[in-house]
């Protein structure tokens, strides 16, 4: 039972879509949905260290999935289903006794993070959570320079808000950012970034 | 789009299996997922409420969906897949800079909560909580004396780890938590409850 309580569902694979979608050959499947698999898993795994050292309690949010057809003739099979879009962010939990929310997205861009990777809802749940004194950030994953930041989200709503750029350079992420150390365990090791930037 | 931002997916229905047990004769269905639909359901309508009125951002996390196979011919159509146990609990978000998480529980009996709703890993959940200065409770709705109770999870947990007895009775949850006050709007007003108990 040990393994299940370490690595509850939601936090540790088998991650639902990737199990199948690993299966497909990767490097030929042009869909973002699938370039952001690696990245995920890989925080999951750093909060599942983290819940394992008992540093904080953060899990991803299920993907929700939209039902349409159940067929209840043995349990309950689900015969006809959707992914949806999580119209908050993916991960979520307490450190410190603070309220941790953040987003995780890669991109391939080596000079800026394009912002139509964040949805509209997501700025607005973001929002929210800092004004009811939660710390939102975001884990932004450069692939092509192989590159990890830590973004407070007071920031990217900020350049959002100055108006008009459709991408953040890389140089202003950095500046107003950091580097997010990237190790075995800890594979990201977020949480002494939270420290440096909102808990200091 | 102001009723897609008042009502995100996960918070308001459309609730995905409610939406087809909904067409199921519901008094003539004995399984226990479906006696908890109303109460969930008032529930995400009563966090909705508290979205609205910008009084604290808590949400639902979408049930997990453990996912079989899925036909990629039109897009992503989710052929086979079922319904997993949350690990975590139900609910979570922030309210005045703290860190909220909760669970929802009816049960019919008119004397007792029994301890069997209440999963070892849930348990397990609300110590990690606690430990890092979340706020853990759980709702009880007694639904044949229709009374629905607010009860500190510190209690459950303590009341589990004094041993031998497999449900609480009510006059302790009485004693030990507090009647939510029911009405239209909020449905369920647990967080003057939550200030009650834990902010005062």
């Amino acid at each position: 039972m040990s393994g299940v309580f370490l690595y509850p569902k939601g936090v540790k694979p088998p991650k639902k879509e990737e199990s199948i979608k690993e299966a497909l050959p990767r490097k030929k499947d042009p869909r973002a949905a699938n370039r952001g698999m690696d990245f995920e898993s890989e925080i999951n795994e750093t909060n599942a260290y983290y819940l394992q050292k008992d540093l904080c309690v953060v899990y991803k949010r299920p993907t929700p999935i939209k039902i349409v057809k159940v067929d209840y003739t043995h349990g309950a099979k689900i015969k006809e289903a959707y992914f949806e879009t999580q119209s908050t962010t993916d991960y979520n939990g307490v450190y410190k006794g603070r309220y941790l929310d953040f987003e995780a997205k890669e991109c391939r861009s080596k000079t800026s993070f394009p912002l139509h990777n964040v949805p509209a809802q997501q700025i607005e749940h973001l929002k929210r959570v800092i004004a009811h004194g939660g710390i939102a950030f975001f884990l932004i994953r450069f692939t092509s320079v192989d590159e990890t930041y830590f973004l407070p989200a007071s920031y990217l709503i900020s350049f959002l808000q100055s108006g008009g750029r459709k991408s953040i350079p890389i140089d202003e992420v950095r500046k107003n950012g950091a580097r997010v150390k990237e190790g075995f365990r800890p594979r990201y090791d977020y949480l002494s970034l939270v420290d440096d930037f909102f808990l200091k």
